[in-house]
């Protein structure tokens, strides 16, 4: 695949984010701590076109996000982005919300699972990155909010409506999404929102455990399970069982499937090799 | 809009509920108390036709229905409905299917958020009016029973089996949809039906604090939420995100948009027009 | 029907797993105590047989499964199925993964509810077999395990990308899904998994109760139920109620519904007949 894609990971400097690259891990911490990690323009941009290019970058397993200092994300910057929305023509903002639906659409889209550690602010498209990622560690003092009715807008940003619903359920998304209110780490964890708590010292430390942990196991099945969490979320139940019966189907003709059945009948622990 | 609808919520009296309008929010009050508000075939007409006059109705902002007496709701009543239905033919029954179904899908398309307050029954077609509103204050006397098969009916009524599953999850669903049991008050807040849980004197003011708080905010959008979440409930992901784009574009061209962005550099609260 | 079904319940003698067949409820033991009661090629093949002829025998009415000696399931077999697929070719192995999916859908598609009564072991496709069912009894000692990925395999097998995440939320599924980890008795409860806990002792008589008290109501209107929840599964809300509205017109010409009215204006308890 290296011929399709130029994209190396332990060589990329973005140049609206950090970026850190570890044994397969990749971590993308927003780094505007004055501004509690607000996305720009630009930012929206370049994440999208990362998790884009990641389709081809075999190297790259896992995705961690994170933001410095203490928050996440604190949305799409009051003067970089709101200001110029309210002055532009139709055509211009839907390029607008077609481009930030776009970052959703690449982290969907990619086959590595998507971890968020979350401490702290993390609300508008903030909230909207942690929603759209696989799995999500939280704190207590996280604070999420989908607060877009806050600037006067509708709670239907980059797929609120369809994706937080089935995450904790249609009336407790209904609630955030119409009140634009904050739901603290406790509350998020109850519904489902958090797969975990962890102190604000050790959030990204175990979301990071927990990619190694992904990346231990089958890491073509792992993008396979992604892919069709994606497909069948529309589908029937019938048609849904017969996608899976393809998809995994693939994953019995992978190498990691006769390693695992080996290693079972050695006593051993399986090594995955990714194929 | 108020040459298409000679509607006027100030002056509404309908005649087989209780109406009261104040400030944009409109109370509509079960009132046979005695039986513990039944519905009637005159107050399901009468409720679905006010539900769709309310699409043009701009005066009214939210919607807050609770039942008089301490309990919500006893459900279709037994003799004004259950024994003539005994007595109908397809045509006639499915004739008054469709009415019922015709209630919730009258709910779902209004703009207006639809918020309940419940205390003590709450069943049959009452916890139908409970599920197919937007937001749920109960009290811990709550009983809520999607009670069909105990009149020997199926548990998919007016789209119980699409909707119940989405707000507490499938497995919780068929459990009350299968055996016709009460949810109480503790468990329906722990499972994600009642938004919050009151006491039985607060919970109708505490639903209407909801609701003016909802007006404080950019009304317009929230009609947008409402028809997005009704809209994207089994649209792809893909699908969910170009209609949210597009969706959003829309409120950005408001000026409650621009109103919250000017109040926000001049650092006061945003004073919300609906527009 | 019994002309084009020669099915007895009561003389019904699977090979590969237990039946028993009383008052209306036939009860599936898994039956390899030794081996913690795994799945063969044989006994998969046999219960997707079974449940396909369950939709034309009247006489049962809720099917119970379970496993002995204190474990509901280990999944396919190591060697009885896993060894022999990483052998097969492509043919084969979607011949495979279309079987055991058949059985879900003959889960699905069968009239009777399904209850699992689930203690110890209940992993891989025994996980699949507990969430294909319609309620699910289990107890402080359930280990369940979607452990797809520790044998190299994706998460997506026989409808768990879509059925998991509609009972226990999209995030929460994604970890058991992605992890392959255990989801013990009081975490499956609390998120949904389970309906209820029961004691080691008494999950199996809980069960039988339950299905006792479901045979107790409307059984052909619970075939709808069981129906019409497969039915909307990814219908608009729209279509779901109109789809409601024929169905239940349908149980409004039952006996059980007359039978329902006469006790209520008698004052006595229905006795319903199940047609």
């Amino acid at each position: 695949m290296t011929e399709r894609n130029r994209f190396d990971p332990a060589a990329f400097t973005p140049q609206h984010f950090l970026w850190d690259y570890d044994q397969g891990v990749a971590t993308i911490t927003l780094n505007i701590p004055e501004r509690k990690n607000p996305l720009t323009f630009d930012s929206y941009a370049e994440l999208r076109d990362t998790f884009r290019d990641l389709v081809y970058v075999d190297a790259v397993k896992a995705v961690v996000i994170t933001g410095a200092g203490g928050n996440f994300c604190s949305g799409g910057d009051v003067h970089d982005i709101i200001g110029p929305l309210t002055r532009m023509d139709m055509r211009e903002l839907l390029a607008f919300t077609r481009m930030t639906g776009d970052l959703v659409k690449a982290m969907r889209l990619c086959p590595q699972p998507i971890l968020s550690a979350i401490d702290g602010v993390c609300v508008g498209a903030g909230a909207i990155i942690a929603m759209a990622s696989d799995m999500r560690y939280g704190t207590e003092n996280a604070k999420v909010g989908f607060l877009f009715t806050r600037v006067g807008l509708a709670g239907c940003d980059m797929g609120a409506c369809a994706i937080l619903p089935r995450i904790i359920g249609q009336g407790r998304a209904a609630d955030l999404l119409y009140t634009g209110r904050i739901m603290g780490g406790d509350e998020g964890e109850r519904w489902g929102f958090f797969n975990r708590l962890c102190s604000p010292e050790s959030v990204l430390a175990e979301t990071r455990t927990l990619a190694l942990k992904l990346l231990e196991g089958p890491t073509f099945a792992h993008g396979i399970t992604k892919t069709m969490l994606h497909q069948e979320w529309n589908m029937s139940i019938d048609q849904a069982i017969e996608a899976e019966a393809q998809a995994q189907a693939i994953c019995m003709q992978t190498a990691d499937f006769e390693r695992a059945y080996n290693a079972f009948v050695n006593k051993e622990k399986p090594q995955f090799g990714g194929n």
